[in-house]
């Protein structure tokens, strides 16, 4: 992290409760945001604050200063120029003047001082004032009139959440469920043997294997869906423990409203707010909607990996596009590398709930003091399983092709098509010709004309595999 | 486990596809069961498979008989002993001859053959017929009839699942939200010092601070009920890999209708029966949600046990029941073992919900073979949350008073009602006068009048805690 | 739990600081086990505390008990009737009366005391007295003397795991290990072809394949045994919060050695009882191993059923042991079940390693009160752990057989083998060769003669898979 | 990622087995590289390898041209040149070189072709060549000789993950760990309240309430350190399934021995490749004991806070040190930040050690396919317990001053106290005393004077907290 870079200027008038501290001349932070810089030295440029929650903060503070003037307590021409600042936090343009890591306070309360004193020093600026001046635009009088970190922070992380989830993450899954709808639908009349235990079973289509994934996808993309109300309630309004001290009464639902008008998105006030700073119960929940999806992502791209694999010694089922060389030291080795980062993915998910669900639990009194670890792996979670099945869409799924020669070969050697005859010669003579067609390594039609339980034409008849994949 | 215990007399007639095996003449269960224990002595009595899925068993097989009889493929004498044998079971009253614990084959195939052996062996007795005889009612051809372990199994999952988060886990969570609603009533009008950071912060009243708990409740009530519709969905029609092959066309979803029917719940069959067997991603779900209201506990529990520390050296704002004696040692010391039991199933349900996100991860191609321990898992924390939630309702929550004098005492000795006075002397003077009443062991009215910054009237007259608990 | 069987006569003297309770006349246990059990009805018989805690008080405190009586604090008498009662407990014959649940007070209290009433209850019926009077024998003057609950549980909680972990868990990972060697050793001659990233590899031999699983136990018994030296230090002596009082010097060293002569196991005082109180990071320590044994076992349980999976339409590499019939709808068909049964213990365990995680964090000042719960966990992780390893060795791995054909065939039909002729021919025209190959359905030796890159006595003498399965 | 800034240019030279691709001019990696960033657009550069990886490839590419230099298979000029750029590599100074992420093929075959790439460019540009030309030092044949990404890429995730818990973490717990010895010398002689169940209990001294944290870290160091002998094995040598094909004999051992040198730290080579590549157990291992430092710091920072909680209305036995200010609106609050810092850190270490555990069990036949997220996920445990222990002893646990005064308040108001008067008085009489003081509102001696059990001079002598913080 580049605190003090050699050589830079410092600006020497930045000072807050604790005294004076130098800020470099050519960042938008003050006094707050870089004592805590110097204080969090945990983990590095990996761990910075994500970025959705910076935007966020950009569209909270432009919404409260709305409000606030609306209510009477934020002038026109300081309410303006805070608006036009948070515009830019919110379209990411000040990104880089947002240099805190994740591993701070645990109310966020230095990200949101990060976000009043760069938003007040820009709108500063934009007023012609001297930057670092905290005048005309006072970072806690202006910025973060009516609010408090408490509730501003569980706000951006619900902004931040939604936002991701509704832009990035659905249509991803949409895409992706839809891909495997496709195939299903392209691989509707190719009859395979089935597979339960890893053991031949009786036969289905490709089709309704991919059905199976298609369905997962789905209940997955309900799953997060059903998310969303509960992230959608805002804690604004809250202030410091709950009770909404400092705010003028309709603070709270009218804040929720702009930001909807900001984000298209139809937030609303926490209906509760000792619950929405207490708690994140709802992050929680979200994150285990993304659990439950990167199951049936790890099962989806674990089966086809395994139908893929070959191309002479595997199941060799199907085949997985090539898309880079598979090996430095075997020629022609083609490897199912989308399958493996995606179910990476789903391991850093199961891993990032885990952390969420510890974090969690630990809320105290009036306040969860876990809230940027919270919302960092939720926003992981989402980012991640968003790209990877992007990824694995193009990638990988919309290349897939049935090898249907060698599903076909599969299909007649299996020892399972003998189900069929169970209710023609008994399932004791059944069993006994699978079981000789397996000791002497012979098809089920050799062994059946061997035992003489059938002729060939009632077998012809009757071991017919379109005939076994549905219900009579 | 007691498997052959000495003396016991055994059947000689038992065998299946694999040779002759002995099994006990005081028990209804057969070769394969008796297999199933002998080749999986795994755990012992402590891991058997759960009850309800024994119970449901019986109302499962029951209904498949009615359907059965009524596709015209069970005779109806036949099918009138074995759903008089189900209901036994569903009853609870065989669970005895339900030996088998939850390691045991992944599909719970043994389970399913434990159920048929077992109704089979009861409705012959009832026909007056010979144990093992396996005549006149066959535990597969008529117990088992168009059915799958691979789809009875998934389906007895779900009616458990759904009946004892119904009629158990639902309505304590339910008594426990009640209790809490009481207490926040009773507590509406006692302010009391805010934490956050647990540092003493704007002060709230005790309801309100209950009110969050309630909130709290209220959502992981409805978050678990969201489960209940994918939980209601199923896989019974799928048989061996989800085609349904050997079923009559409708079975399927007759049978959710006779479930539906013996259980007043409102099952359906699954939309697509691959999914259904191959994935349990609806048991990942529910779980995910038992674990956010694990999460809530948690943090409800805990609250509530820091905030009756004491008597002497804690926070001491509440007195919790006293139920036990709380050492052997110290005289009179009485401890919150309420709250600490039902912590202690938090982390349970968490490390349940890790095992089933893990096994739920694993299916392959037509059939998640993690099937017992994922129910079973399921299971503990449906049982647990509920049992955790009454006993902690009952023997704490309801008997919780608030210790008036105790909180009363807290609250004016804060510093942090000069947050009040931030619009009248401004922050600055705020902030002295808190900082000169820490270092110096004043109260916040003899730092004021020390520091001169205002009148005792004035002091008096702004610095009102009910004036602080809301909007204005 | 049958805590008051209607019929059932109760005593009516029993007493404790909280006034009169009702006990069942046949049970040893007294009022505060009878207050606990109806305080705590939380998960049932499955979630009793398990018998190796119960058998560890028995040794405890017939340890303790020497140690007083050595120490002149306990009348010879009252010790001896203490011991024989103790030594009762420690081998299993009191377990009936022992009803307590996991799920009590976090410190374990309520299960000391069921030992103490217990041990006293019984030690008054040697001596003649009546049960429930508490003399000549008192529950916790003489039984408990020098103790608290809270060194008596976590002493139990070592005793306990060291005795399973050595008794139980290694010498059935030992013997697992050792049935692989002896697999590795009868399949090291048998070439096959190697597969990564689930295609088609260099060969290696199917005993090196094997070695691998040997050197996975081998490292994860060194792991388990490294947790040893841990878990046998013992809190005993630091009585209420750790400084011993109201013990006699040396007492803590003594019992350690007293519990060592009785178990045979080198137990040893731990060097701060604080931290053996507050915190059980020897339990967390342990469980993690138990973890990396689970990963172990689930990649070895996963690898062979893969390797077994067919009979015609898998790997096929491998057969495994028949032991049970597979499947009611379909003839013949069998499955890996003891695979099943061990890769579900070992979600299972990675469950109770989350849980003992999070628990074993929780602890508060002077005290972790999530002690039950973590040992119960632990214990079930060690006992799934040892109990599958034996059922997986017996009833599977020793029974592996390697099909020789198939591998054969295999190793022969791939292309991979072109990877001998990179120094031939060159990294180029191997790839193209394999390329052809892979294309035109060609052997690898029908593709390089139809591409004319190398003879046919060229291609036998370069292309020879005993040659690529190590360093030159 | 910036993949293909406009008005970068191209080289149009770069082609793979896959055909031509174009680099951006500036960077020495090729097409393989290239093609995985245009195929992985996952995470974003959060996600990027992390830098203690690409370092050891530096140190193993410059190990392995040593070795193969020295086994006569590689030129000495193009040796030399390898040797210089991989120095660059392993010193950090090319690290913008290497851009791909985390979740990329499984094996890490693309960084590691990445690490070929650019040292074989850069090894070009220092012999004068045309960058992109593979000529002299080509990627594969030179700078990848004698290796597979199957075994490089396990070689640097123990490289990496040995040096940065030798470098980093482990000095910092060890900083940390003499911090808190320090203050519980400094702390010794203050007596205390004890606290069990949150409840008060004996008392002990501040002193050794801290010993225990330091027993707890004393032993988290032993448990990192036991588990570098495992992390130090090197899977070098087994290339691509673990036979060692296209080595020369004793090339494992000798790439060690370098590895060794570069690093001097002592590496081995892994007794069994076989398990080296296919598994990666000892990163569980590792992770495992990060867990167990977690549960301990979380344990540790956790007391510490609520010690600290007040200023006036908590525990207030401890202040922590002022680093900014706590609160926007709440004049005067400080918090204890970098106690949250640190336990969000532990949490999110709870959650990489899921990802872990879930990756570490998920390998297959002869290769883990779950590389990057594994080593991604250690480096990040490792990195955060570091960064956060040396946070939190600087910038907290120095500047802890124990609150004397309301230390000694606490202990006096104590009821438990009364425990000094079992032996005196009895445990009925001590036991009334206790609860009239407590129904009352009476010190302990103004209740037992009420109720005469004993005089002023006796409670004065026999009453004396300095008494009762050891055995007698």
């Amino acid at each position: 992290m580049d605190i003090a870079l050699p050589g830079r200027i410092f600006r020497s008038t930045e000072k807050d409760a604790f005294g004076d501290i130098e800020v470099a001349s050519d960042r938008y932070w003050g006094a707050q945001t870089q004592r805590s810089l110097q204080n969090f030295k945990i983990g590095g440029p990996r761990e910075k604050m994500p970025e959705p929650v910076v935007r966020a903060f950009g569209i909270l503070k432009k919404a409260t200063s709305i409000v606030n003037q609306a209510q009477g307590t934020l002038d026109a021409t300081i309410a303006g120029a805070i608006q036009q600042a948070a515009t830019e936090v919110a379209e990411g343009k000040l990104i880089d003047h947002f240099p805190l890591v994740v591993f701070q306070t645990g109310s966020g309360t230095q990200s949101n001082m990060n976000a009043n004193e760069v938003i007040s020093n820009r709108a500063i600026e934009i007023l012609g004032g001297v930057l670092g001046s905290k005048s005309p635009v006072h970072p806690n009088d202006h910025v973060n009139q009516s609010q408090s970190s408490n509730d501003t922070f569980p706000t951006v992380m619900h902004i931040a959440a939604v936002t991701e989830i509704t832009h990035h993450l659905l249509p991803e899954l949409v895409g992706l469920r839809d891909a495997l709808a496709q195939k299903a639908e392209e691989f509707q009349d190719i009859i395979k043997i089935g597979r339960t235990h890893l053991q031949d079973a009786t036969p289905l289509t490709l089709g309704q294997e991919f059905s199976g994934y298609v369905q997962q996808l789905t209940n997955g993309i309900a799953r997060v869906e059903a998310t969303l109300p509960n992230l959608k309630f805002l804690a604004q309004g809250g202030t410091a423990v709950g009770t909404g001290l400092n705010t003028k009464l309709g603070f709270d639902a009218k804040v929720a409203e702009e930001v909807s008008k900001l984000t298209g998105l139809d937030f609303q006030t926490a209906p509760n707010k000792f619950e929405a700073l207490a708690a994140h119960d709802a992050i929680v929940e979200a994150s285990g909607a993304l659990n439950t999806v990167a199951v049936s992502l790890y099962k989806i791209a674990n089966d086809i990996r395994y139908l893929g694999s070959g191309p002479r010694c595997g199941y060799g089922e199907l085949s997985l596009p090539e898309n880079e060389p598979g090996s430095s030291i075997m020629p022609g080795k083609v490897n199912p590398t989308q399958n493996e980062a995606i179910t990476m993915v789903c391991t850093q998910v199961f891993g990032n709930h885990a952390c969420i669900t510890f974090a969690g639990a630990s809320g105290q009194f009036e306040l969860n003091v876990f809230k940027p670890v919270m919302i960092s792996n939720l926003l992981s979670s989402v980012r991640l399983l968003g790209d990877a099945s992007n990824s694995f869409n193009v990638n990988c799924v919309q290349g897939i092709k049935a090898n249907k020669e060698k599903i076909d070969k599969l299909l007649h050697e299996s020892l399972m098509l003998v189900t069929a005859l169970n209710p023609k010669i008994g399932y004791d003579a059944a069993s006994k010709t699978a079981k000789h067609a397996h000791k002497n390594n012979l098809t089920l039609k050799q062994a059946a004309l061997e035992l003489g339980v059938l002729t060939e034409e009632e077998f012809d008849h009757w071991v017919r595999p379109e005939n076994m994949i549905g219900p009579k």
